[in-house]
């Protein structure tokens, strides 16, 4: 598995699992003299932590994240940061038996057939608890970009067949995230909460769709023709586990509307020329054009279901199986925090290759 | 503009402009000791060759790929493969006057504020014609694939509004090249068939969507948590002029499903446990499970347009534009080979990265 | 500062500054299933440990490898193996008032240019410290290998003038770790004893060279033309502290040889073809040949004088400077295992990308 | 054979055999609008090309670069620049038979451990021809380090036995390449001349080594602690064919000074701290402290002799060799040019990286 490092000058560094003593992560490339707003992080960390919406797994983690490197009386130091969180709620004993089942479309089966065994305690690697690295160095990351007018907010548009309304006013974190579900549309998030509570009382579970809006982004990152700016946010997004899609701009619907619709005339209004639609979603060609970047993430239903489920164990015996450890009914509202994260990874790791944040501050 | 190289192991390397004398790439990491099918390599250039389709630019290439490099008496040596194709037609006087303007949509405006001037000559790099490059190689690729018993074959699922049925059996290449829609659906393909003739009539132009299927890879391909085998395809897709959306197995569909219609329970048959239906998409956990892939990639309307549009002129004076050069009505049946192209590299490193293909064939 | 990641698909990533709570690294694409023999991995480190002869630094670390993930049971899982080593007697007091000056030699002047800050506590990521986490991580490294039949040994052939006789049959671990110079030549290490000894008194530092020999690795590895195996050998090596050389095979004293002399002609004995001399130290156009493979690495002295030197400080003004801090004579003899340590990646990196060794035991 | 690109976001691809129709290269993420000097770098490749010296092969090319892409109207487009180099004077009959045999010393040995295969015509990509590519690019990226203050320049200072002296003010390429052996010091250019008049009589060749200078490069360059500059510098010099070992500053001269003799203490003077001497050859801490650089490379001798040689063939029957192709008696007054690129490339690739040079020039 060689895969544990994102980023082509700003890199990040995953590493732990779900049921270790903790996961942490390293960040390399970040630009020195940077004063971290600690209270910040943890407040991301509060966002997407397990256990706060009851919807959620039961897991109680503090997250709180430990910093042991690369930052020197709250400045970095332009050495790489390191930073630990550590898993004080894993009980192993859960999982207990699990080892012996193949659980439906559960990242354990290939896991198994690529490394020569299942992690039996919780998914190991493929646990998302894993994001909690990415949301800690994505909160550090959005600091950084906030100093260049960049502010990222992401927020659920979709859960199982309930399609939310947000509009670009939507994206705002603050009220984003004191709601439960995510959720701006508080019509759409009360049938959401009403689809949740049947599923949850069924031992069922449902997916849905993660909105992301980016303000803020200069024209011109992106590196075409294979480093374009979308093809490193899809590739970041459709990292993040569970996700089964991505589009930006008009994105999928695109496909079925006209040139003569979906084209964005240019205007000159205030000495600029801009688009004077952004059905685009703020990148032309692979290089972001300085309008707002929007894109959408789908994510499936989470895997663990509390119903029963037809199955066979390791030895092919059909089995009947329920899955006893703490899981959400759905991932998505704890994923919007994520995708916060690594779009944040991915702006700021293209703002430094193009030279416009400075890769290191003398 | 450093994003020219594309893999992590398998590289390929493109260059080139819509315009110049001649377009070109290098593929790096290909094992040695391959005995190369050059007709195979003619046949996926002919499926992408521009002029085909009555939809389609009229620009005529004969496309033939020179090896330059790496190739010695029909084997490859394992030295860097590299190959040019020549540009023929290129008449950038269709473009002159044009570097005056910013066409709606089109990438040049993005490009300049990067690069700081419009390439005036048709596009430059973000012209379609630089797929040729990943045609080439990507037919290379998909011959040593298929020595490992992996085929890859795509089609056109969706044209505007018009969606076809395509069914696991459908993907034959030689039936879907043989349309010129690239489209197995012959009632959908003929609805495509009258709907672009309006369009081409008004000037305007549609999207589409692109399904692709590939057989045979075993289980375990793809690096978690990062590189995983669908990040790596979406980044692949993503890269390609005009795709807008990505998603694999029910994709954007999964949102709306529920776990236990979205779940793949375990069968045991034949001595093999494998899933007993594929929602999954043949990967889990980023890693594949052996089951067939399966992925779609939505395309937007081309930009130029054969109407009128109204944008201004590098001054923001607002002018109306009408486009002379030959141009597209709808992009996507040409990007069936690219997509297949982008695929196999991205399969091919991966199965390189894992060990199964050797890097080297000592 | 992006720099902190080694490798092609074996990458480590190393962290932590010398006055910090604690160093540590990453491990990434090790293979899964591989029995870990954790007393080795402490072998190295007390091999490595400062505080151990008599011309060294008098700190004293415990230097115990906590590893943190990626290990499971005694066996690599295949997910990045993480470990921690803490940092227990970093005194910063010693360094109090050193950040007003600039120490001749010293990294802290440039590490100011670039980060705009002088790391105040003993060098930061500057310090011989990290060189921990390379030993921990080449520790593991090279028991995977040894499983391939590859051995690597070090030692250090030249303190200051002294040059020791060092043949093949010199290069016994356990031999040389069993001297305090790490020096099998027991007459010439008598005589940098006693240089040493008289450095030590008068304050002063000196230099050395390390020499290395791998054996077993087969022929075939090495990517040439720009990955060659010597160049991401001496890319390892001078990346090491204080390394101001490094040379393969006959290295420098080649330049002065003729071609009838240095040539190693091929014989054939018990049915195998090679080279019956080696004077090409392994390495053939970038590619193992079969043969040991050796080269050297030059150190300079220790930068850090117990006697008064000459410098500015920060304001310019001349100062006599003496520096209290606990240092080494000669650092030479603990560059020993850091060079194995770098050597283990380097070839078990290549081991991986020829495919001879799979990236995953899967 | 996946080594044939160089660079962290300035990436130098080369492709091409030496009895190929050509040989030619890629160079990825060179800034924009940059108005090109064609003539200086007709200039370089003609100081590099074969048959210019009495000692040297008789191959003749013209080695003219054709720019392919990437180039518009003379500047730079942020394309990636993509070049060929015809080879005129193949003659592979000169090497007809020479695929029986191995010949000592030669990288066609190891090729055929590792890619299955001898390249029977004249060593392929292994051939002293592929530099080319590099010096082409290296001109190319020299001119833009100009613009920046940086001169970057290098000297024979060593044939076999015959060492040169080679003080700072030597370093004036138009003096030094005004010379038949590249050597400043006419005293040790005469002795050299009259050894290699002998050799070539003899049949026999030799070695020596390069020594380069950059001057202008600014502090806070490298990226520790594995990227370091001279980290870079090393893997680039000691990818050059024939490369048998690299230092920088007092190099192995280091490893037998004493700290008190080899420190470079600080001074205050024009309202600058800069060493008052520069035994660290202007890298500390593998960061660039504004003080030039100075670094050797050197180089075994040529393998092909005149002279008739002991070998085997490839069934390991002993054999007397004679190689009749027209080779070098010393490579390295053509390699001065090759460092010089090489150099070129690691400066401006880590000038980009720190964000001095500004990737894209928008």
């Amino acid at each position: 598995m060689a895969g544990n490092i994102f980023g082509h000058i700003l890199r990040l560094v995953s590493f732990g699992e779900s049921h270790g003593p903790m996961i942490g992560g390293v960040l390399d490339g970040f630009p020195s003299n940077f004063t971290v707003d600690f209270s910040g992080i943890a407040l991301a960390m509060e966002r997407r932590k397990p256990g706060v919406g009851k919807f959620q797994t039961t897991r109680s983690e503090t997250d709180e994240v430990q910093f042991v490197s690369g930052i020197h009386e709250g400045k970095t130091t332009g050495a790489p940061i390191a930073f630990l969180i550590a898993n004080h709620d894993q009980r192993p004993a859960d999982y207990t038996g699990l080892s012996n089942f193949f659980r439906p479309s559960h990242a354990a089966f290939a896991w198994d057939k690529k490394y020569g065994h299942q992690d039996m305690r919780g998914g190991g690697r493929s646990s998302a608890r894993e994001t909690a690295v990415r949301v800690a160095a994505g909160a550090l990351v959005a600091q950084l970009l906030e100093k260049y007018g960049i502010t990222i907010s992401a927020c659920v548009s979709q859960i199982g067949s309930v399609k939310a309304a947000v509009p670009d006013n939507a994206f705002v974190p603050e009220l984003i995230y004191s709601t439960e579900l995510r959720c701006p549309d508080t019509e759409a998030a009360a049938l959401m909460d009403i689809l949740l509570a049947e599923l949850k009382s069924a031992g069922d579970t449902t997916g849905g769709v993660v909105s992301c809006r980016i303000t803020g982004v200069p024209a011109g990152i992106g590196e075409p023709v294979f480093d374009r700016l979308q093809a490193d946010l899809a590739k970041a997004m459709m990292g993040i586990n569970a996700a089964k899609g991505f589009d930006y701009g008009d994105g999928f619907a695109a496909a079925e509307s006209l040139g003569s619709a979906h084209n964005d005339p240019f205007t000159f209004a205030d000495n600029v020329i801009r688009p004077a639609s952004n059905h685009a979603g703020g990148i032309l060609g692979g290089i972001s054009t300085g309008e707002p970047i929007h894109f959408r993430v789908a994510f499936k239903p989470v895997s663990s279901l509390g119903m029963s489920q037809r199955t066979v164990d390791i030895h092919g015996t059909p089995k009947d199986l329920t899955i006893k450890g703490r899981h959400d009914v759905c991932i998505v509202p704890r994923a919007v925090p994520v995708v916060e994260a690594m779009a944040a990874l991915v702006v700021a790791d293209h703002m430094i290759m193009s030279g416009i944040i400075r890769h290191n501050n003398s």
